[in-house]
């Protein structure tokens, strides 16, 4: 093969892939001589090959354009290639979960979160509220404002522990809900996801036992195993949290490093833990000088008429690190959550510095703009109240459309629904039988490490009831009734 | 004391921690009541005391609000307290840096940022481009234009690897280079720093040991002390880069798991590595199956005609793992990087979406529309021309001002020059004396874990010259000959 047929097939092995789309211009021949290292006349003859086949064309005084989609349809591309000139699609293909036998949960989270992106799907397996309910244009005014305002943005000021504004709405916001916080002990992060992450880091190191609940909110076990540790599950009552007696006899028999839950409406169950069980679980914390994981970012999202308190509130010593974020309430897509690490504060600040520098800087400056200056209050009680609704709908219609010996949980606060299906139904197979109907659910099988959810599910009832909603819901009573 | 004297002190001390700013509203009474579990009577009294001694003020048919600044400076705020109503301080005050014998790297970069941070320091030090030179507004454009084209946006459209279209530029701009990727390897990252971090996780365990330069960008040893693992620092040539003999002798000795490495401008020494060493490094790590970490950060700021080649180019067997970012060319506040991981891709888009889930959205749609419709060369062309007259001048200045022994390195790319002293000068006190007049540099501890640096230092050039600069630059000569 020439020179020049070398480079006309990788150029063209570049648009099959979609790196350069119809109607986009490719290199000039002195650019392309000079960067591929060959003579003007082997560009110009490459790119003649290339016309000639249809890939791209010349337009005078403008250069080289890869042709419009379907242009060169009529040639075969070679083996293995998609068809020229097709730009990449907007979506991920779904792959196939795996089979129950072998799950590994975080494979098997992404899978499910990647169905629920391909088009079409009924959102029920989603963790995330529907994004509808944000004040996307609004923080994104703050944000545009803030650009226009400044000449250029110096990421020196934004170090860790973060934009100091932000910090300061955020402890504004404790303080409004009747949790004093000190602002300095808050360091900003990327989504309650990295202060969970670096808040582990600070207290564990590999080869530790972490006690979470069980089932667990599965990022939990996420870390756990990223991380070189082992998790111990510790049975947890749908109503009251984690099983406190059961918790102590743990950490009687072994060597726990930490503890992490998720005391207001966890995820799956949807509890309030009482005040007296958060009282008692530092007391036990204390007792052990166990640090405790609080992961919080469904605070502001409760049914009643006040938040729940924190862990954190009960803590006297500093072994809370409480975690949280907007990601659940303002904006998912920013990914702006913090920590509260307590005496592990140094830690988990240096951990951030080193784990992704820092935190974007105007989507911190743009939420802070946006909790000083709108309504989030106003916001968050229609937020409220809607989920409050969903959850009443959605758990009328599961026991309306689902068959004997299905049972729900009763969520206090987010917007997540728990379902305990007849023991005989396996929630893996129920995901690709949902699946394969367009519809997505959040299995059993990710809230656990030990397979004991296998018969649950967990339905995302955020999205605005549709005659579509209720036809999924009525499928999978169908599916769970064959399956029982 | 009372219950409302307590809410009245708990109230006035969010006042003074700057939790409520002065002219901000506080909680309603009825909400106040609510949140904090106190009757309606209780906040009107809390209210009235801090209305007596001046912190709130009430203002009709509005609710209450913080007193403006100095409305309270006659009283005095208690032990420990800072004046009432004082906002935060904008920068973090400049913690006193470690003495030399107990050198802790990442608190040294830290506390060296934050000096860069602090106000009228000369920025000699910092690791980062002048924001000024990064096309901050017409970025922002398009985060706005994106904002107002979408009502809502979805997370899980940009999950792990990423926002399709930003892949998609991000491969284009490979192509353009003359550097041909597989837009399906390349995992969207927040910066280069997350990008290293998976890389090096998903190659590596703690306890391993992994080859790096020396002197090295710290981050390389940040990322390896994070994760448990040893560091062995290899001889590293000014001019072309890691001694392959020397690496050869290491791989030959003993197990290492890894190599990091910076072929192209590397920070500190500015080298750029002749194409041989490249490939010969590629067949040596072929050779001992050593997977590579390629930082490659400062790929677009070359100084010469074309940019030069990655390792991950002389790669055939998914080897390389090669990092980059836009943050050194186009937004550091954006942070925005990514990973071409080789045959690691599956771990690292795992890891990725264990460590922070998602990279923010507008960020990657906002440098994604840049990329496509704007003069991302054309800005390039004009900072490349710029660091090389600042590379020249920063060197002149440096053998103007500077005593005799002293060496500067020639960069080859990037905006950092590396500065040999008189053995005598110990950096570390050279960057306490300067930072007392205003004046910060990177002092050559941070570039190694063996103090092999001690009489070096690291210089930015990508700041305009201006008199302030030229003065700073006559202190440090000064400071150096008393020391040297």
């Amino acid at each position: 093969m020439t020179r020049y047929e070398q480079l006309a097939d990788d150029i063209e092995a570049a648009v099959q892939r979609g790196v350069f789309g119809p109607g986009e211009r490719i290199l000039s021949v002195r650019r392309a001589s000079q960067q591929h290292g060959v003579s003007i006349k082997t560009v110009l003859h490459a790119y003649a090959l290339l016309e000639s086949r249809g890939v791209i064309e010349s337009r005078p005084q403008s250069g080289y354009f890869v042709k419009a989609r379907g242009a060169a349809a009529g040639r075969n591309p070679g083996a293995g290639a998609s068809a020229a000139g097709a730009p990449r699609p907007r979506r991920p293909s779904v792959p196939k979960p795996p089979a129950p036998a072998s799950v590994d949960v975080s494979r098997l989270v992404l899978s499910t979160l990647r169905s629920i992106g391909a088009q079409d799907a009924v959102p029920l397996g989603s963790p995330y509220p529907d994004p509808a309910l944000f004040p996307w244009q609004r923080i994104n005014q703050y944000a545009n404002a803030i650009a226009r305002r400044h000449a250029s943005w110096n990421l020196i000021d934004d170090l860790p522990p973060g934009n100091p504004e932000l910090i300061r709405q955020i402890a504004r916001r404790y303080a409004e809900n009747g949790a004093g916080v000190d602002p300095d002990e808050i360091v900003v992060t990327v989504g309650a996801t990295e202060a969970i992450n670096l808040s582990l880091q600070a207290v564990a190191k590999p080869g530790d036992t972490v006690a979470v609940e069980s089932p667990t909110y599965y990022a939990m076990l996420h870390a756990i195993e990223r991380l070189g540790m082992r998790a111990i599950e510790v049975p947890t009552h749908p109503h009251t949290g984690i099983d406190l007696d059961a918790l102590e006899r743990v950490l009687a028999r072994q060597s726990v490093a930490a503890c992490m839950v998720m005391p207001n409406f966890q995820n799956p169950l949807g509890f309030r833990m009482p005040d007296p069980h958060k009282a008692r679980l530092v007391s036990i914390a204390e007792a052990h000088d166990l640090p405790v994981i609080e992961n919080d970012v469904y605070q502001e999202l409760y049914f009643g008429e006040t938040r729940p308190s924190t862990l954190k509130q009960f803590d006297t010593r500093g072994l809370v690190l409480h975690c949280a974020s907007f990601s659940k309430s303002l904006s998912a897509s920013y990914r702006i959550g913090w920590a509260l690490p307590g005496r592990y504060r140094a830690q988990v600040e240096k951990l951030k510095f080193l784990n992704t520098l820092t935190t974007p800087s105007v989507p911190q400056v743009a939420l802070a703009d946006y909790l000083r200056h709108d309504g989030y209050d106003r916001h968050l009680r229609r937020v409220r109240r809607f989920y409050r609704q969903q959850a009443r709908l959605m758990r009328a219609m599961v026991e309306r459309f689902f068959p004997a010996g299905t049972r729900a949980s009763e969520p206090q606060g987010g917007y997540v629904l728990w379902v305990e299906l007849p023991p005989r139904v396996d929630s893996m197979r129920l995901y690709q039988a949902a699946l394969a109907q367009g519809i997505t659910i959040g299995p059993g099988y990710m809230f656990s490490m030990r397979n004991e959810y296998h018969h649950h599910i967990r339905l995302n009832y955020s999205y605005p009831w549709t005659a579509q909603t209720e036809a999924a819901l009525r499928t999978l009573g169908e599916l769970v009734a064959k399956m029982a």
